[in-house]
């Protein structure tokens, strides 16, 4: 870290600062120029607070310069982890497919759509049983009778299931059934639930918060990584912005970005990240393009009455033809020697 | 609700979407103009999820016209809630200031700092006994031995004490303690932890989540108040914007649009607001100026050795100066005619 | 537009504004719900502005219905409409891909990177002749010297030339030796700017400003079309966020959007988007998979000593790389049946 | 500045990044660490741009230490900057009220407006001759006939007039009748125009850009510091955020965090800050308790027949009870020993 002092600092201020330093263990180097003294700060990051230094008189400012997550990190670990679900293996050169809908609203109803993302090539089935809902007037998820009928659809068609965990009471109730369990975008820092699933053999799907930096992200992810679960999913969902014309603004920059910082794999959500059915393909492929190792997309027979994200879920027939031109793209790639979307 | 129609949508697809909403019990009115038709939408919000239309055919989009919140607004109750903390209260006329550091660091400091505020003024104490910190490395509270060292501190000085609980599964215990619970802004949204809220017998303070507009804060106060528990305060606590110089934005306007829009009191948060120590008298000073019903302040006896949040605790000294100025502001609003901030 | 009244708001207040409206040649619809009143308003938007009936006693809020742009939309003009340059045409199924260094620096150095991209495989040669630059101290371009030196190059590689105006005063200058007039980000609402260069016979390629809508952008090319000049080319280059890894979040969902709500051409700038030499392939690619009709990238021969751009800018033999799989990617999708990026 | 190398950066790479700042004249100070290698940088900063070095081999990021303006900042100059403008002085003890319609909209309404304004205690009139509007169909404003108009009403009043100028162009016209000279936020960055205001001899109201940070507005003030005029005035008008209910998010924390950083005048809109009538008392109010040096407030005789701005309007009225309240306010203040807004 570096230590920018006031200009005007004192001798003394320098040196209490400079002791303080020390006696936690760092080494510190001093550049004292015209205007300022600055400290190049040298030892293991995260001993102090960088901030409480600002406290010390004649310090202006405290700029951190390593990154703050460890096991996340490309230094860590620098081959790329995959995460196996069944048959499937994320973060290899195959692209993952998840698919279903939003909510499980019925047996039924939730059965067919689990046949028919099959049947269109999915390699996934998602489906919320607890729903989080900005309105406490909306349909809220039908509990564990809903992680049974996953379970259910999971027997018959063979996809795994994917599904979220709202709180660390359920985290037991939802490994049960769930093949990989989803934190979602509102959890991100929830840092007791994070915590709790570090201690559960299974996948995490770790969604980004709205308003989540990419490194507030990889944080996240170190809280599960440091409580002993490696198996950890990125997944990018779009973030809050200015702009109203889609729900989110899909940041895609941040695959190729996390491909560089992290060795973790890494999705796209491009059902919530636009918010709008007709974005949905485009932005798959776009996905695909940067270097994604999944796409994850809301799937309805009849999205004019499903109960929550009616305007952003496919159509069984056309998620068929999305998950075909995916998987077509995918395989242009990897004929390349090169693969186009990694950094 | 307003329904678009797109250009070109047929008789057919029209008469759909208006056998839907009556269906579901809405009055239709319909204007046809040259270029689209439009449907003014009478009748309950909230009985069908206006987004599910956009999913019919020749639907361009739907636009809400009443707010979401019910039992938040001042439709529903125009007089000011208040609510009642020891000999406090909280949203009637006069301004009430919450003082303490970030976290209980231990017994002694802790006991310090409460007689400091106290001689310095402070209504009611706040102290987090369970942190939620980006880091995984950085201290995460003494967890309920922190609790009990709130409690005494109470009972030696009087003043109630505010702090954070982060899970349902503490609730009960927190509950035990404080006389006002906390929800953090990285909670705002988690839903189960609002519902339980709901059914404590305890006044709740809400932060407003980073990213979060001040329609999905009223909806998560709504989650509380539908729960049965009417003693909600808002606290306002900066957000999320490209700004860098602060830690978060202060959006001081929420205050008198709260105000306009609901009847729970609201409070302002000048020290994560800002994240500087030197910012937070002034932002003090206008969230007084613009209508606040009480302020919450860090002070730390000794910032430079805080564990968490220094740089923007002021000392018990800074602190009491503050408080003087803070009264003495809201006492000439007081001789006013008007309250100057409310609108 | 719909205006909804106050609750509780009176008849009289209701006759005045309805009465306004009718006045102004509008119909009104009137929707008498339990707790609100609603108009649907038909008529020609742009009358007036909507804004103004919020000024009247009992109005609660306006919200207009319709998009405020016209040559702009897709209901204007159905076909996708194309720019020529040379022998380029932007928006028909070929890629177009613009390239060049950030500034023009000098002859030698421009022309050799000029030789450069035109191998690699270039459709148009960008340069910046005038430099808006953040600080004063930067530098600022070599005006109408750097034009010259574009001109000499375009006659000797055959490519045309992209090149920015700042101002009104040099618009003449600038249109004397440029092929495409590019507006920059900063410049996107200098409505002066906008009007004057809807005279000039040249193609524009308007940039989306750092934190403009997708409405106020397309408003903004509503200046040039307006004015009578219909060579408009939008080009995404990322907006503000409070994401702070990359110098702009590149916003790729814009590209479908605008494909659907208008008929102008998109093109794409990962270089600005991102801020990082490392993401600007990735991305490049991301573009084309979502339907963009060109890139438009940062090319130095030495990027460790450009003037500017520095890190984001591509040495001529990776930008020669990319050229080649950006036109393969193309080629495929336009084997496919559909066009995969469109929507 | 830092220079943070990537893990495993050879000794030649350091070396050659060593070479090349002590070429440009810094000297270097070498920290080297277990995991990374950091160099501390001591010079004249803006002899190189920091950005340039990301491009050499084995840099990992380049940390700018030191702010980037010079003349705009304290350290520069220690005294607070004041502004004359005839008898007023902007930037001392007093508050400094400048008050007027959006647009000059015609003679007598404007010269109505003015003696309206004088009466109820403005010290300055504003209003624009030239409108920048996000529509090319909205009312574009009177040109040379509005500022006339204006001349004609600081005749009557004695009331200086402050206007805004959009382009290079017309700053000799505008400059000949115009007091104070405004600069809008969407020319914040428009170089050339503060270069040109630069060489003016009238006093410049600098306003916020919508989505510029503090930084970049202090290097907008640069600017024209720079060419040669001190009297600028900042201006913060609300900046863009994902929050819809007001028009823009005042962010009032720029007030005392300007005052720290630079030593001009600085001032704020209530109007376009807030975007409503109802908040524009109580941000005032704000405003003056954490040290604005001046409030500007857009005021017209009939807001529901205003041509822009009508929601945010005060009538006269309205405003003459604002302009006493902020005159008390700032009065007790003055009382104190020391004035609370300031830090």
């Amino acid at each position: 870290m570096v230590v920018v002092m006031q200009k005007g600092a004192t001798q003394d201020q320098i040196q209490i600062v400079q002791n303080r330093l020390e006696a936690e263990g760092f080494n510190v180097h001093l550049s004292q120029g015209v205007n300022r003294t600055i400290m190049g700060v040298i030892g293991e990051p995260g001993k102090i607070d960088p901030q409480i230094l600002v406290s010390l008189g004649g310090v202006e400012k405290v700029v951190p310069i390593l990154q703050p997550f460890k096991l996340a990190s490309r230094d860590f670990k620098h081959e790329n982890s995959t995460v196996q679900v069944g048959n499937c293996v994320i973060g290899d050169d195959q692209i993952t497919i998840v698919a279903g809908p939003c909510a499980v609203e019925g047996r039924e109803i939730f059965l067919e759509t689990a046949w028919a993302v099959k049947k269109a090539g999915a390699d996934m089935l998602r489906g919320g049983a607890f729903k989080p809902r900005t309105s406490p007037y909306s349909f809220q998820g039908l509990g564990e009778k809903g992680l049974k009928i996953m379970a259910e659809a999971r027997e018959l068609t063979g996809l795994p299931i994917v599904t979220e965990v709202m709180d660390q009471k359920s985290i037991a109730m939802v490994a049960e059934y769930a093949d990989v369990i989803q934190v979602g975008a509102r959890n991100m820092q929830n840092f007791f639930l994070l915590r709790e699933l570090g201690k559960v053999n299974k996948p995490i799907l770790l969604k980004r918060g709205m308003s989540a930096t990419i490194e507030e992200w990889l944080m996240a992810a170190e809280y599960i990584l440091g409580s002993g679960n490696p198996q950890v999913i990125l997944c990018e969902r779009g973030i809050r912005t200015f702009e109203t014309y889609t729900r989110n603004t899909l940041d895609l920059s941040a695959v190729p970005l996390l491909k560089h910082l992290s060795h973790l794999p890494v999705m796209v959500d491009p059902s919530h990240g636009t918010g709008k059915r007709d974005l949905v393909e485009p932005m798959s492929m776009a996905a695909v393009a940067c270097g994604t190792d999944g796409i994850m997309v809301e799937v309805h027979p009849d999205p004019a009455n499903a109960w929550s994200d009616g305007p952003q879920s496919l159509i069984p027939d056309d998620f068929s033809k999305l998950a075909q031109k995916v998987r077509h793209l995918k395989g242009i790639y990897q004929l390349d020697d090169q693969s186009a979307g990694r950094i």
